[in-house]
């Protein structure tokens, strides 16, 4: 598997709004196995987006679905960058 | 909802024989919406635990369980220490 932990910061006042962009498109996105959206309790600007795919090259493609590239679209003016990223090789848990 | 992600470090060439212990027992904890254990790809002695609670009280109350104690008991010898820790308060997404 292959994961993915980032922090996203959201223009002053627009964090919800991305939010809700991003949650319209975590269904259906072939070999996706978890996409939490979190908001981070300590900066209102700042979205946290955890990811487990069933590898790296299906999470790659997915940038390029339909849905995915016009989600990009309407999110990208609200984005003024992003903090920590890590790749991760998940193994197993619960909810995965 | 409430989440974690967290790193910890384990011992050298104890990093595998943790993941196993963590993964028994990630079924049947009240509350928990997903549990995901990961290897750092680039730190051979390093774990991610990406956690989604259904609030922070019952994440607390986890520790407490038998199945969680005996886990805890298993693998604090083989852990050496922690790194990155964010706490979150997830929205929605999928596979949670």
């Amino acid at each position: 598997m292959y994961g993915l932990i980032g922090k996203m910061k959201t223009a002053p006042g627009q964090r919800d709004a991305v939010i809700a962009i991003l949650l319209e498109g975590t269904d259906g996105m072939p070999g996706c196995r978890s996409y939490v959206v979190a908001r981070d309790p300590t900066d209102p600007d700042a979205v946290w987006i955890t990811e487990v795919w069933d590898s790296a090259e299906l999470h790659r493609a997915s940038l390029a679905l339909p849905g995915v590239q016009d989600a990009i679209a309407r999110a990208r003016p609200h984005i003024t960058g992003f903090g920590e990223r890590f790749e991760t090789e998940p193994v197993g848990g619960f909810g995965v």
